[in-house]
């Protein structure tokens, strides 16, 4: 190896105190005062409904989010990856969940490790996992929460039948340096289902199944105090459900054009596009066509052609003002989650003015 | 800020020597006699064929590898960014064409910075950039080599007429500490047409506008020494050309579906996929689905039927095994250049066993 891939960071985009048109790009910038508003409806709706907030950090993968979370009432954060669960770690984030099955020695390892430290809880859907995760706790001198993880509909991970989670939990109570706390029940497809008629559609399975799971658990003598799930799209069924103590939301802080494509539920809090992409026009060309595709400018009259690595092709409707050579434009994007993890630093900004310069997690943090 | 972004860079995920089943996952393998036959193929090729090959670093963003494309007979690389370039030429690559517009005071300082110690060049396609770039590199005391791009049929960047390109010619011919070096002219939409006669048909059409500009400008008594341009789809062409000096492919040594599902040339080389996602199974259910969609598995019998951020969920076909949980297998993705910017390191291995590993230059290299 002739060098590090750390050696090479790039400076932020921006300080305190910029301007907005000072930015260097292309940046994340998000809008506090969005950011702020979309914490307080979501948070505060959790709260009326008696349900905890478990931010999901794999949206964001910004510590200084994250905190921000905690201190509007989310107990802690969930994330998919070892490596985020070390990020939000070591920003003194002191609850997680790992809301994945984690497989393999090293990062098992990892995991027990970072049990020693912090209140920790991953997923389960195998009893070969049961066992190799005992072993990490025992081998590292740790005690891990795990939560079974039901399939509510989604196909991916997670136990089919009751009979699995029923074996599972047998396994988890034989096993030493492990605790059952509950269940994990997200149902990922049923978020951007467009009506709100389908997702309450699709929640009524997802609940149908956690409750049955649930039940069947406690009925055995095993104590399943958690029963956590919900994203953006479903929150509002979960906090009502009665039977979710948690709910997961995470593009919530952010938000992107694929949640903002689905018909608002009545009873849900108004979100506001708190995330952008500031670009820069570096070519101009006379053309008026108009089209759409992800993603989308936020200056009306203009629509993106065509996206390739490094270019946004954009398009101007009639009677829409060019723009010149070394303008910028802010990109609202079409899934948040991948664009995050794209860069370094998240531009914070309030009227047009930089307040902080907050890191996302390094690339590392996918492993 | 609390921490810095370049405080938490990941480990390698593996060590020369290791084999390939101790790999942590997910991790970039590149297969080292594929690359190193593709590397043979296209060099050769392009020797044949008298023109020079400037490898594409965008498509790998690897030092290591553009070291290997040097010692192969490329003259140089090119890249689409400051932070490429810059991380390219912190490696020692000493040529390097910047294949694309830059605007914004701040990066045309770095670029101006950067020609006072390599061979560089940059595009422009507009007036105001040339006065912008002499006024960087005044400012700096460097010169830059100039290519005019033109837009050779894709309707991105580039100018669009001769007399555009004329006018740019005389304002660099006036601007101090700017040189024309010839043509930047690649149609990027033509790499992925899908027959050979596609192909050849919009590279007729390509070489008819470069060779216009070229030789108007050469009446009007500019230089007009480099005609740049031609990717993997399109090389052949531009190498048998007669009007092209240069050839700019970069996804040639690493290969993706979608430069698989181009029907060959007869008269094109074979490439081999070289660059693989190794990915580990983290849930395994029983389905018998098969459907296609990107990444594709490299193990036969297997399809890809989501994927979604941290989850690939792959059916497999009646009569194939089923794969146990901690099963590794490598995906090929989809398209190779975005695959590679996701990735800290590259794995390079012979045989099943790991040879070297290699940094991918940092996120902010997108800047």
């Amino acid at each position: 190896m002739s060098s590090s891939s750390s050696g090479h960071a790039a400076h932020p985009p921006a300080a305190p105190g910029d301007a907005l048109a000072d930015v260097d790009t292309p940046a994340l910038v998000l809008d506090l005062d969005a950011f702020e508003a979309n914490l307080a409806a979501v948070h505060g709706h959790a709260r009326a409904n008696g349900v905890r907030v478990r931010a999901h950090g794999k949206a964001h993968r910004c510590p200084e989010i994250a905190c921000r979370q905690l201190a509007a009432g989310a107990v802690g954060v969930c994330c998919q990856k070892v490596g985020e669960a070390e990020g939000f770690a070591a920003a003194g984030i002191d609850d997680i969940l790992v809301s994945n099955e984690i497989v393999g020695a090293a990062k098992l390892a990892r995991l027990a490790r970072l049990a020693r430290s912090v209140r920790l809880a991953v997923c389960v859907d195998h009893p070969d996992a049961v066992t190799a995760l005992a072993q990490a706790c025992v081998a590292e001198g740790s005690r891990l929460d795990v939560l079974i993880e039901v399939d509510v509909g989604q196909g991916r991970c997670g136990v089919a039948s009751v009979d699995e989670a029923l074996a599972l939990a047998r396994a988890l109570a034989a096993a030493p340096r492990l605790r059952l706390r509950g269940l994990q029940a997200y149902h990922g497809g049923a978020q951007h289902l467009r009506t709100a008629g389908e997702r309450a559609a699709a929640f009524g399975e997802t609940m149908r199944r956690a409750a049955r799971v649930r039940d069947t658990l406690r009925s055995a003598g095993f104590r399943c105090e958690e029963v956590s799930g919900g994203g953006t799209g479903t929150f509002i069924h979960e906090a009502a459900s009665g039977i979710y103590t948690e709910i997961q939301p995470g593009s919530y802080v952010l938000m992107d054009l694929d949640y903002r494509a689905n018909q608002a539920d009545a009873a849900a809090p108004a979100l506001r596009q708190a995330i952008g992409v500031l670009a820069t026009v570096m070519s101009v060309r006379d053309a008026h066509v108009l089209d759409s595709g992800p993603p989308a400018m936020r200056l009306p009259g203009w629509a993106v052609r065509t996206v390739s690595d490094e270019h946004t092709v954009v398009d101007r409707g009639p009677g829409t003002p060019a723009l010149s050579l070394g303008a910028r434009c802010l990109l609202d994007p079409g899934h948040c989650d991948p664009t995050m993890a794209l860069h370094d630093w998240v531009v914070a900004c309030r009227t047009n003015r930089v307040e902080a310069v907050w890191p996302v997690l390094p690339r590392g943090a996918s492993r």
